[in-house]
C-alpha cells in the first residue's frame, strides 16, 4: 500500500524565532519513503538536522520576522496490516529490560507516575500481567475518557485527564502511558501519521496523531487508548516521554500559527505511477 | 584537596525489587579518583551497570527479599577551587545552542516551563541577559524560598515552589531551572557530593546535594539556588532534566528507606597517606 | 431607563434529576421589577425556593425525565448609571470590616488565596492602599488575560489564570479576587446580566456575565477586570466566594445543555409602554 | 461524664495583626458547659465575638506588636456515649434535603468535588445509599491513606489526598467529605476537641482534632475517616465546609506560631468537685 503524506503549515512571526521541528518520518520507516522527506521551509537560516536523545529526527532553524511556511509531501510504502496483536507476548520484569527502555518508566511533565502510582495498581493491579493488561489500560482509558477539540488543554496532564475525563487523542495516551509505567511496564509517547485507512472518514480535519508503544516480550508495540483497534497505516515521526519531548513544532519565542494542514491518504498504485 | 566520599544506605525490602541507582561519580570526574568508586551491595542478582541518556553512570540489580545495603567509600582529589563566576559569559540563542542542549530547554516533570514562561518573563525578562541574568534568577528563588526538611515532599515542582516558597535543596533548583529555561537558557538538574569545606558547619546531617547547571557561552557551569555564593568541593554524580531523572535510588517496587548517611569530608594529606 | 432581561434555557435530562438555579434578580433589585420575575419550568416538582446563606435566591427542584425548559421575560428600572468610580474609597482594616464581610477574605474552591498570597503581595504590596489599588489589580488582570470562549474549563482556579493566561469571564473575576483577598480586602464574585448598553455590540451570543465586588469604605463596589471599564446595566443576580457558589444552574445527576439564550437588552420608554 | 478542655497558644506577632479565631465550644454544645468558656487573650483590642454564616463562635481582635497568648481552661458535660451508629439512616434525595444542607454538596478550597465525581462514582456508586455506604468511604479512606504528622501540609487538597495517600487529620476528612459530596451526601467538615478516652492513648501531644458530618436521614452525623470507630467524648466547636473556613486561628498578617498546646482529658467527679 502507498500512502501519500504531507504538511502545510503557516506561522505569523513577528520578531526572528528559533524553531525545533520533528517533522521528518522516524528513521525506523526511512527505508519505505519512496520519495524524498523534506521539511521545506520558505526562508531560514541557521538550518541543521540531528537526531535527539530519544532517537527522533529533529531540524532547528532560525525563522526571519514576518511569516514561517512549514511544508512536505511525500509518498511512503506501508505494508497495509493493521497494528499487530499479540496476546502472548510477556511483561519483562524491570531487571530483564534493555537499559533504553529503563527511562519510560520513570514521571515526566505530562506523566505523573508519582501521583498515578496507587491508582493504576488498584484499578490494574489484579489483572494478569503481560498484553492483555496493557490492553484493558487501553479499554478503560478508551471507554471513560471522552473525546473532543474542544477539550485541547496544552497544559493538561495524565492526572488531569483522569479526573476529568475529556480530553483530545494526547490526552488519552498520557493517561494511559502513565498508567502502565505505574505498573513497571515502559511506555512511550508516539506521535506520526495516521490516515482513515480502513475505517470510517472522520469528519474533522486530518491532524498528526499521537499514539503510544509499549515494550513487551522483545520489543515496542503500538497501542492507541483513543482508537482502541487496530489501524491501518500508521508512519511514526517521533518517540518521547511525553508530548513536551515529541511537540512537532516548538518555537523559542512568538509564533502564532495561522494554518495547519495535514495529508495522509492511502494513493492507489495507478495514481501512484504518476506522482 | 582530598575529598573522603561515602555512603551508607539501607532499605527495607519486603520482597524482591529491582532497583537502577545512580550512585557513582559522574563520568566526568572519573580520572580524579584515588580509590575504586565502587557501590558494594549486600545482596543482588542481575548487577549491571550502563549509561542512560544523559551520560550517567547507572546500576541496576535486584535486591532480595529482606534488607539491603548499598554503601561505598572513596577519595577524590578536588581542585579545592570554589565554583567559577564569569560574570562575561554570554546567552546562546537557540540556533547556536549545541544539540545536546536543546532538551535542556524543555518542560519536565517538576519543571513546568509552560506554566511558567510568563512569570519568569515578568521577573526577568528585563535583565540582560548572560550569567547575570541568572544569577538574579539564583538569588531571586534563594531570598525569596525558605529552606527547611520538614518541606520535603516528593510532589513538589517548581510552581508549588513558587506559590508556596518552601523547600528543600532540589525545590530551590527546580524553580531556578524552571524559570531558566522559560528565557530559553538551557538549565539541567545536578545531583551529587557537597561538603563543608569552606563554610560553617551544617547542623543537619550530610546528605547528597542538589545544585544546576546552566549552558552559556560555551560550557555548563555550576549554580545553586540554594546556597547561592560558590562552594567548594563539589562531586557531580549525575544530570538530567529534574529529581525525576536522577534519583540516586529508584525502586520498582515496595522499599521502605531505613538508614541513610552520607560521607563528604576533607581529607588532610598525612591522614589520606594511611587511608 | 428599563432593560428587557430573560433567558431560555434548555437540558436534556434522561433521568429525573434535582436541580439547584440562581436565575432570579438579586433581592437588593427587586424594587426596580416592573414586572414579575418568574422562573417558568416546563414540568417539575418539589419546586421551592429560599435564600442561601449569601443571601441569594435559589430555587430547588426535581426535573423529570426528558426535557427541562428554563424561562423568563421580565423588565427592571435601572439608573442609567455607569459602575460608580470612588478614588477616595478606603481599605477598611480587617479589625474593623462588617463581619459579614470576613467570609470574602478566605480561601475557597477557584480563588486559593494561600497559595497566591506571595505572588500578590510581590504585584500590588508596593501599591497605596485603596481604591486604586484594586484598580490596579483589575488593570492588571486585564492585560495580562486574554480573553477567549475556547479557554472555557470549569476546573480552571484562579491560579491556572495566572499560569496561563487565558480565560473567559469568570477566570478573569476569580484572579482578581484572590489577589484582592490575598491583599486582606473583602471580594466576593457575582454574576448576573450585563448588556451592551454604551459600548460596542459584541459579536458573540449574549450570556449572563460575571464580575465582582470589593468592599471599600463602607459598602461593596462593582469591580471588571474583565472588561475594566465602567459599564451601565449590570442587573445583580448573585454573589458568593466564587463560581462554585453561584452557578446559575447546579444539577444533581445528568443534565445535558441543549439551548442557552440570554437577553439583556435597553428598551425605549414607548416600546416598553407596550411590554 | 466530665471532661477539661483548654488550650495555650503563643503567636509571635512581629507588628499588629487582626486575628479571627474559632476558639469556643460550638452553641450546640454551650448547654453541656459547666465553666466559663473563656477566649482568654493576652492582650488585644477591637475584640467581638459573632457567629459566621455556619453558626461558629468566631472572636475577632487585634493583636498588638510582640506575643499573643490565647489560653482557656473550661470543664464539659459530656454523655460518655461513643459516636451513634444508624445503618438504618437514609441518604435523603437532593430534593428533600433541608435547604441549609445544600451547600455542603458543593465544591470547596480543599473539596474538589467536581474534580473527584467520576472517581467517587466508580468507587461507591455501586454501594447500597444510605449510612452503610458513608461508612465504606470511610473505611476506604481510613485503609488507603497513611496518617503522618510530618505529612501536614496547608495547601494538601482532596485530590491530592486521594493520589498521594498520606496525610494527617484534616487530610483523611477532606478526602471523605468530597467523596460524599461527590455522591450528592451532604457532608461537611467538622473541628474540635477529641480526647483519647476508651482507647489507647496516642503518643504524641494532644491537639484538635478534625471529623466530618454527613447528613442521612433527619440529621447531621459524625463520621471520622481518621480513626474509624465511634468515639467517646468529641466536643464539637465548629462547622465549615472545609479546613479553610474553620481555621481554629486565621491571623491577617505575620504571627509565628510558638508554642500549642490542647488538654482535652476525663475529669473524674471527685477531681472535679475541686477544680
Amino acid at each position: 500500500m502507498l500512502i501519500r503524506l504531507g504538511y502545510d503549515i503557516i506561522f505569523d512571526t513577528p520578531a526572528p524565532v528559533p524553531f525545533v521541528t520533528l517533522l521528518k518520518v522516524h528513521i525506523s520507516r526511512v527505508n519505505d519513503l519512496l520519495q524524498l522527506d523534506e521539511l521545506k521551509i520558505s526562508s531560514a537560516t541557521h538550518f541543521e538536522c540531528y537526531f535527539d536523545s530519544f532517537g527522533n529526527t529533529c531540524c532547528r532553524f532560525l525563522a526571519p520576522a514576518g511569516q514561517l511556511r512549514l511544508s512536505n509531501s511525500t509518498l511512503i510504502h506501508d505494508s497495509g496490516e493493521p497494528d499487530p496483536v499479540a496476546p502472548w507476548a510477556r511483561e519483562i520484569p524491570v531487571q530483564h529490560l534493555p537499559k533504553e527502555a529503563l527511562q519510560y518508566l520513570l514521571s515526566s511533565r505530562y506523566c505523573e507516575v508519582d501521583k498515578m502510582s496507587n491508582i493504576a495498581t488498584e484499578l490494574f493491579g489484579g489483572v494478569a500481567p503481560g498484553w492483555n493488561r496493557v490492553q484493558a489500560v487501553c479499554q478503560w482509558v478508551h471507554e471513560k475518557v471522552t473525546f473532543g477539540y474542544q477539550y485541547a488543554n496544552a497544559q493538561k496532564t495524565a492526572l488531569d485527564v483522569f479526573t476529568n475525563r475529556f480530553g483530545v487523542c494526547r490526552d488519552f495516551q498520557h493517561l494511559a502511558v502513565t498508567m502502565c509505567r505505574a505498573l513497571n511496564i515502559p511506555a512511550r509517547y508516539a506521535t506520526g501519521y495516521l490516515g482513515d485507512i480502513g475505517v470510517p472518514v472522520s469528519p474533522v480535519p486530518m491532524d498528526f496523531s499521537a499514539w503510544f508503544e509499549v515494550y513487551l516480550e522483545d520489543r515496542w508495540w503500538a497501542f492507541d487508548a483513543r482508537n482502541n483497534q487496530p489501524r491501518i497505516g500508521r508512519v511514526l515521526m517521533a518517540v518521547g516521554r511525553d508530548a513536551s519531548d515529541v511537540a512537532l513544532t516548538t518555537s523559542f519565542g512568538m509564533a502564532n500559527l495561522r494554518q495547519f494542514t495535514v495529508v495522509t491518504d492511502e494513493v492507489l498504485q495507478h495514481e501512484a505511477a504518476h506522482v
